[in-house]
């Protein structure tokens, strides 16, 4: 097993369909009410945010806590430490009082990998930056397996701005590994085919939604973050709604089977409209559900419980 | 017993003294030492508190931490979640993540009713805008009745801001089911006559704090809220404080057995005197330490805890 | 054993090494992989933090929690508690709730006193206005004790802003309690010789640390408050760091077995080079883990666990 889990790229696809298997062995023991497992009784998980991110912080707080770890919560925004040399002295401080996992998310890219030089216990990234959030490509990895029965030759589109995407990043590393045909969809503006080709040779790129759609096993709506969007590169709201919301006429060209997902929290009107986020096909809910048995999953296999 | 406690209405006279009598014994156990009771040992309770207010939700911890079940904080003042859709998929995602219970304290009237549509746990209302507390009614009932042996015929007069004031619409919606009789005492621009009517028939309505109070066993002081003062409709300062401030010459008017209650924080010197603050006959410590144990019954009771 | 802990002047030679080896066996028991003990269980500590400190904070977190005791943080920055009358309310209330230890920061000298006369429980000074901040002391005496075998007669410079910290007053108070001979240093407005003599008979004072280097076995650099350095009375931060600054140059003077010590977080390049920061000799991150170890006698011996 590996000691970190800095970015989805950490993880080959033996690693990564063993936390998938253990999240669902985990998702079973919730479901028969045991609720309360005695894994990491006596461990230490450090959720370490210096950005806001209440559901994230809350999922990986409910999940060490199923697993009876201690949850020290550190909310570094707004205090005085910052980037580079602090982080540091905070990483000294955290491995001094016998931390056994940070779970960190922070606005720089790269932060989990400078974390995980400097303490001995296991480093999660919990979203670096515009760089990686690798749990929530696990949960959704999850979630397709577990609506669609398999993961290899699936095919999934992931559509929005998937330039500044940390999810789009990660989706497609560990989508890559676990053998899934990922095709980006977004305006030219958004997708850097020069990075889409240093993640991955097999992913594939469109600026065409509706032409994508009837051959999708899944459909991953990516949040539009809304300050983005005085950007030059960005199109106009209603421009951006028009070609690549999720609306019902859209999701209509779907294949029957097909699922539509979605990070969280939803901008409805804007990437998603309200009947699609409420349709069956939505998995936006069981995501985040799959979300606290995978974070079990992670934080069990790092941190060795038995 | 119910699912919720949204409102002090949702509770008849059997569920009310079930509650009460149940607090009884959870203050007995804490008499005897015994701190920790295993028995919501596993269950998660979430507190949603959307307005600051560092009394209560450390009351609702200390009391779910008693009962062993794990608690998670989810302070969503300052943060991006606020009204309508967004308390929705907050909730959906609590709900997703196996919550037990959400407490929730929220600005708007009416947030815990529409909370509870969303999620299969339990819903308690911490206080929704100037709608209702409920538990807060409840430790008040339960301070009344082990002070003074009994509810029934209780003459409580409840003075202050009453139009604002969610501690007084749960008072007496549960004071009146309790067999209690109800005065309400202010000026009469905070005193809503059609809304009093509609709360309740039996209760009284004053404008004159001194004629009340020899006929009083209760006399409970609402806070006033400092920042409501600017409005057109209030008396100034001092003004308030003369005709309706409980200082010790009225409180001499009181009966021997009469006691003094407030829902803290007091503003010491405008509705109540330091020296009526800490007199004998004052509830206010007391009233603390009941809210605790009767947050442990709501809990314990709500949750089906053995 | 004392019952609170609100200056180190609280503790007399044999109560303050009886401290010491108490952390010296909880240290042993972490190393030995029990990180979970069962001393508080069902005990209720609370964080009263009125100023921003999250590693104290998080220090006695984990501290309370190795003890097994339940842990209640209650930060009263920015909310509309704050000094005097409102710090009784909030005593009253934490009082009600059955807190058995209240840990409290504030920015007023003098609070912690003031709280332990409206709570039954235990109060443990983390640190008020520029008084004391007793665990700190205590956890710097250990550090020295672990690391040169002693403290009776050990040399101990003390260098930088003295007038306001804190830090060095706790230090001066239990280092002559325990023997040691400690010389403060710093430019001559930061170092009040009324104050120096009534703490303390036995404390040297000197303006040259280049002349207290060589015949120290600890020298222990404060930490510049940099919103102090506008004060007419502060040296510039070229002079300060250039005269009582510590860089390896200067490193080099003091024997061959001294340590250096720093409570954090650091300014580096200010009052402490990084490469001395960085040094074998440093202790800082020892200081950090033997925080913990400190934190945990003081609560166990504090609330008589077993």
């Amino acid at each position: 097993m590996i000691k970190h889990l800095r970015s989805a790229g950490d993880l080959d696809a033996a690693t990564a369909t063993l936390i998938l298997d253990t999240a669902a062995e985990m998702a079973a023991l919730s479901g028969r009410e045991v609720k309360k497992l005695p894994a990491l009784r006596g461990r230490t998980v450090v959720n370490l945010f210096y950005e806001d991110s209440t559901r994230t912080r809350i999922s990986f707080e409910a999940a060490a806590k199923r697993l009876s770890a201690d949850v020290i919560n550190f909310s570094a925004k707004g205090s005085s430490v910052s980037k580079g040399e602090s982080l540091k002295d905070t990483a000294l401080t955290l491995q001094a009082m016998g931390a056994d996992a940070v779970v960190i998310r922070h606005s720089a890219s790269g932060a989990p990998h400078r974390l995980s030089n400097w303490v001995d216990g296991s480093v999660v990234n919990a979203g670096d930056g515009t760089h990686e959030h690798p749990t929530q490509a696990l949960l959704d990895a999850y979630t397709m397996r577990s609506r669609l029965g398999r993961l290899d030759g699936l095919k999934v589109a992931v559509v929005g701005d998937v330039l500044h995407s940390r999810v789009a990043r990660s989706n497609v590393l560990l989508l890559s590994t676990l053998g899934a045909e990922v095709t980006l969809v977004g305006p030219p503006t958004l997708i850097p085919l020069d990075v889409v080709a240093a993640l991955s040779k097999t992913t594939k790129v469109s600026y065409d939604l509706d032409s994508v759609l009837p051959d999708s096993d899944v459909v991953m709506m990516l949040r539009v973050q809304t300050e983005r969007m005085q950007d030059s590169f960005f199109p106009s709201a209603r421009e951006y709604s028009r070609r690549y919301g999720l609306d019902v006429t859209r999701m209509r060209k779907l294949p029957e089977h097909a699922i539509v997902m979605h990070p969280g929290p939803m901008n409805r009107g804007m990437e998603i409209a309200p009947e699609v986020a409420d349709s069956p096909r939505s998995t936006i809910v069981e995501q985040v559900a799959n979300g606290v048995s995978v974070r079990m999953a992670v934080l069990y296999l790092l941190l060795g419980g038995k």
